[in-house]
């Protein structure tokens, strides 16, 4: 029985990718922990999109470092959605429709990537596009997945 | 008058480099903001230093991944400790004494820097060395300005 529970642990950690849990010690961690990785994401979004809708003007250094701020983070807080860490202003259906939840995390990993490209290049337009299809893919996501 | 006023702003903002408190709409977004920058630094530091303390074994792609993580937040939460948003777990001395603050962040940025560069390089050695300056850059300066 217990053989039996270590094994259903280990299936639920590599379906999670890595030990999902493993490295929070409480669920309220995980929670703090994958909403602190939005907020900053969030923060440079804003930025990036303030110089996109033309309210602050185009910095090519600034814009690159809040892309890359977005880039490096947007692998990180999915490690946070493991079982038993239900809460916060997540939906139920990211654990109960969990491929969908992956399939849009990647989506947004790949857009971010995308959008930092742009940005490290200089090129306005580019980061523009890009932004688009960024901000798309969290909205996207917050749609299916986020409490109002 | 009100051009003093105007004038007094715009010296604040520049004591504190950029417009630090303009992007926040409230000081709670600001006091939000850079305790976030410091729970995905916190995780990512204790992942190294497991690694470090032998704890967890050792995988390059993952050191150089936290640490990556690390100081590219590293350069972010100054600008959340702008005039006016005192508060959360911060001591009032982060601006009575803020040029002692700012020589401390900026100690902690080379620290991480270093310890980035030696995450990259894959020699766990290095990454033991510089890790161990990078923790005690944070703890000198929670010990001067982050409330027990």
């Amino acid at each position: 029985m217990k053989i039996q529970k270590i094994v259903f642990g280990v299936v639920i950690c590599l379906a999670f990718g890595t030990f999902a849990f493993a490295q929070f010690q409480k669920p309220e961690d995980a929670i703090k922990y994958r909403q602190s990785v939005f907020t900053v994401m969030s923060n440079s979004m804003g930025k990036i999109g303030a110089v996109v809708k033309g309210e602050a003007p185009y910095n090519k250094d600034d814009v690159a470092k809040n892309a890359a701020v977005i880039a490096t983070l947007s692998s990180l807080p999915w490690q946070a959605f493991g079982p038993g860490t239900e809460g916060g202003k997540a939906q139920s259906d990211v654990w109960s429709d969990n491929a969908k939840f992956k399939a849009a995390s990647e989506k947004m990993q790949l857009a971010v990537a995308d959008l930092n490209k742009a940005a490290q290049s200089g090129d306005l337009d580019s980061v523009k596009k890009t932004f688009g299809a960024a901000g798309g893919s969290c909205k996207n996501c917050h749609d299916d997945f986020k409490k109002k």
